[in-house]
């Protein structure tokens, strides 16, 4: 096949990522929010808040493509909610799978650079990682605490499993950690999260 | 104001793009598109089609920034679908009002940059603005073709407007421009699109 028409195929395959949905609403609480406009957000994010990273001189394009690209597998995969203990039991070798379905119908070079992209996310293993993977656990905190607490009420989530899920954010930075913090303690004291 | 807290209101208000609804069917067909998860797709183009651009050398980063943030005037000014002649009449300065004010919401340094991102982006002014455009209007005929022509059809808009309408793709991507014409051509083939 042509490279331009793998391409094309891989593009209409990711079409599919606008059709997964999580369980945050979007602010204005008409629906849930799906990972390709979530992913869009995310990176958006990333270029506002790069000053907020605990590392400096991170790689913002790198950053960017990670967060893009991030949520991919889930078209096979589907969402795994951040506090559904069982469904992460076997997350990791069905992302697994998907990630090399998916990746692998791009051109050699592309499919590397995505595998590799996404497997550094997964570990944590760059600043960069780190700093993607605090922009994506702040994300539906913050459209958590901005619908009044929808979905966090809905599974009868806790103020110490939101705190306990996302300390991760202090890996990537302190600052949005910080402010994450806050907005627990003010999601309880107004009634949208429980003690 | 912090700035951490003008920075997330920014986020908060740009996750009304994600209820400005396009023309376009993703591509299963379920509901029409809307300008987050479009911006998403055309980050994610961006990165994988860069060889087919018409410059070499072009700023990825500042690619990338552009199509995150070109729609978000929509937010105010709504999607003008491409072959709405009266809705251009007025998009321009309906736009403009809107950059002002969502981007003016930023601290001045990403305000600015927002800005200009914008205008060069609107004036097709660079390398990386005509490229960004040339995918901008690509893939909603990689959509339309694959949903069956189901815009089209709906709007009544003939193969002539679609090629009069895209062909500043040209200016961006010689190999993308020549895709897109084939794709046209068999659009009419297959009856998606009126001769």
């Amino acid at each position: 096949m042509q490279q331009l028409d793998r391409l094309m195929d891989f593009i209409l395959e990711t079409d599919r990522l606008k059709s997964v949905y999580r369980q945050t609403l979007i602010s204005d609480q008409s629906r849930r929010e799906n990972s390709a406009e979530h992913s869009w957000h995310l990176a958006l994010m990333a270029i506002l808040f790069i000053d907020q990273a605990k590392d400096t001189d991170l790689d913002m394009l790198k950053v960017v493509k990670m967060l893009l690209i991030h949520d991919i597998v889930e078209i096979d995969a589907g969402d795994t909610f951040a506090y559904d203990t069982k469904g992460h039991e076997d997350k990791a070798e069905r992302e697994q799978a998907a990630a090399q379905r998916i990746f692998g119908m791009l051109p050699p070079e592309y499919r590397d650079e995505f595998l590799s992209l996404w497997e550094e996310f997964e570990a944590h293993e760059s600043a960069e990682a780190r700093y993607a993977l605090a922009l994506d656990r702040l994300h539906p905190m913050l459209l958590n605490f901005h619908t009044t607490g929808a979905a966090w009420k809905k599974h009868g989530i806790t103020r110490d499993r939101v705190l306990s899920r996302n300390q991760v954010i202090a890996e990537g930075s302190e600052k949005l950690w910080e402010y994450a913090q806050q907005l627990v303690n003010k999601a309880v004291e107004l009634g949208y999260l429980d003690r």
